[in-house]
């Protein structure tokens, strides 16, 4: 980490191609004898490195935006192994996803069929279309990410999903074999995923004895991590392995759509402290990230495990760790212990590797981060820092545009 | 605004050049009889159309960074009239500012005092330099946006502060001369704005008792806005008029840095109507805009007044204001009383002017929005909205790098 902090600067993600594969590889093998595809959640981190990676390793794609699905397709990834999930589709965006040949649509309300089935018309396709129903079910989790509530916007309630599908041949341009369910994020009870996936099987049933056959199934994404040292996040192979055990023999193709879990614990930030400030009543370690970087612990507040990149032994004291930019809200930890450490000393802030660069911004007029995948002994960047000229692309002063090249 | 929807697209923010100038002419012309500086604070909002709209009008800028200061010079600001705040700035930043000839640092810890007095020397500059004091005052505000608590991280306590500017000529290269002072953002009660005064002007008294002679104070800004139609903000002028009299007399130049207060009333968020969705429980009103547009809601639980661009007398519903992305956390107004509007039709989330754009980010891959700074019945735009090619640009795949021109 000192090597890759000196050759491509600070603040910086980094992540393990090891840790991503494996991960990956875990949800794969334990589906292996059932039909199946893992769809790696884009939203999560959708740096076309990691996108790339993971194509490469045969994953297919869960996208929410046409942005992802631009992404997915330099990235390389397999149009037909791309579903597009998302409570907001537009007809541009339809459009696109239609045009390029993408696998399913899993629609989020009767407004959003019926667009997509005038639009399927218009371009003579007849897409795979799963209804996202909308389990009323609670997760222990952040509200902020918990989706599965009958309040919350995802999803369609089980009634009138039911009627959509029994009422298929009225979107002639749509083939209605697919059904999709997505309850949350960093979900530790994974026997709520059971709970789930059986209500969502009784309706499934239902269906068929009604003549809609769903061949389809797909049950989301949400698996937690272990975001402090003491967590006990559930394994993904034991997971995966009983969703396999509960699908199997159910005549369903079973997609899941795994972000967090596969890339989280696989990044850190990268950071080094540029003060040490003693206050009158705490000290601050303020370093060169900040809530533009990784907003999790200032929007979720989240907890990340902050360790010294070189472990020389120090003192311990509570501190907080926070960034350079100008708001109370600035925080990467609070009231942490934390080693005694100096100007200049790197700092790594685990478990950074979903929700991290995506939700990156500019406040405070900084330029966003370098991303780098290291793989063995090799680190590799993939994403250049942005510059001061990067700030200011596509402004314009005075009828003068700003054209950075 | 549905000609401006037509012409840029949305989401889109829209300021008023009126606006602008009115709020910023307001606190020149309230303090004009003494000598002062309006430093209009860059990270409100730091588009280069409205920075230089301020410049134009004779306003000064407070920055925060390397970048906002590349911004503020990019616009045409003048550097002698630029204060740089902050507590994380960098030896790099220092020295860049340093070298563009700003007017005067405002330093938030020793540490960073010894770091500019070594850059400086190295340059043979000597900056005007004002300590930041920590007035250990609270405030009625959001936790995030208050900065004047002796456990925040901003600032130095007086005692510290007394020590430093007693032993200024340890610092050979810097002129302590200026004090500043900084207790929040988005304040209601004016009278706190006095009687963090009334402790800074006793420290500038007992400073100059013991022979450092402070000849300028940095009051800060944090004014606020109202975002509720039954709020009622504090008048700028009044406020203004108010520590132009508390100051008056005491052989002091006055800066003051607002952002809010000029640009947050100044500016909307202008966007369509994507989907109406009627889940069991409630209705949700689906737009094209979202939390990585705007992010106050979700960040700050900020309140932003939604209003249709065309009144069309509908009935009202108590609704969910939603954007597209994947999170439940991804809201502009929950339980609000909305019209029944349609898919297509235009609304103005209002108040957007500050801490709006400045904060976006692309969340679930979406190319951040297009800015217009309307002047009487033109409307100019001043940032372009992002492509699908502008999200990926620095990222490489496989050694390939994407520079999309």
């Amino acid at each position: 980490m000192s090597e890759v902090a000196q050759r491509f600067g600070t603040p910086c993600y980094v992540y393990s191609t090891e840790t991503i594969a494996t991960n990956y590889r875990a949800y794969r093998d334990a589906l292996g004898h059932l039909p199946h595809e893992v769809h790696y959640s884009v939203k999560a981190n959708g740096s076309l490195g990691i996108l790339s990676l993971l194509a490469n390793l045969g994953a297919g794609f869960d996208i929410v935006s046409g942005g992802e699905l631009f992404r997915v397709l330099k990235a390389g990834g397999d149009p037909a192994k791309v579903v597009f999930s998302g409570v907001g589709k537009t007809a541009a965006e339809l459009e696109y996803a239609l045009r390029s040949g993408i696998g399913s649509f899993n629609c989020e309300s009767q407004e959003e069929v019926e667009l997509l089935d005038k639009i399927a018309g218009q371009l003579e396709a007849r897409p795979v279309v799963a209804l996202r129903v909308n389990p009323d079910i609670s997760t222990e989790t952040h509200p902020y990410i918990a989706t599965g509530l009958r309040d919350h916007k995802f999803g369609i309630p089980f009634k009138a999903a039911e009627r959509i599908y029994r009422d298929a041949e009225r979107f002639p341009h749509l083939r209605f074999e697919s059904i999709s369910c997505h309850i949350g994020s960093q979900i530790f009870d994974t026997g709520v995923f059971f709970e789930v996936l059986e209500k969502v099987m009784a309706l499934v049933e239902r269906l068929r004895g009604a003549g809609v056959f769903i061949c389809q199934l797909d049950l989301g994404g949400g698996l937690g991590v272990s975001y402090r040292r003491d967590e006990n996040a559930p394994s993904i192979a034991e997971y995966a392995a009983g969703l396999a055990n509960a699908v199997e023999g159910k005549d369903l193709r079973l997609l899941i759509e795994p972000g967090r879990s596969i890339v989280g614990p696989a990044g850190i930030l990268l950071t080094q402290v540029v003060y040490r400030k003693i206050a009158e009543s705490k000290e601050f370690i303020v370093v060169d990230a900040a809530m533009n970087d990784l907003i999790r612990p200032a929007l979720y507040q989240s907890h990340h495990e902050i360790i010294p990149v070189v472990d020389r032994n120090l003192e311990v004291l509570n501190a907080d760790v926070v960034g350079p930019v100008c708001e109370t809200g600035d925080f990467l930890a609070r009231d942490r212990r934390m080693p005694t450490v100096d100007t200049g000393d790197l700092l790594a802030v685990c478990t950074a590797g979903a929700y991290g660069f995506v939700q990156a911004s500019n406040y405070n007029a900084r330029p966003r981060a370098a991303e780098v995948l290291v793989e063995g002994s090799k680190a590799k960047l993939i994403r250049e820092r942005e510059s001061y000229e990067d700030l200011i692309r596509g402004e314009t002063i005075d009828g003068d545009s700003q054209s950075a090249s």
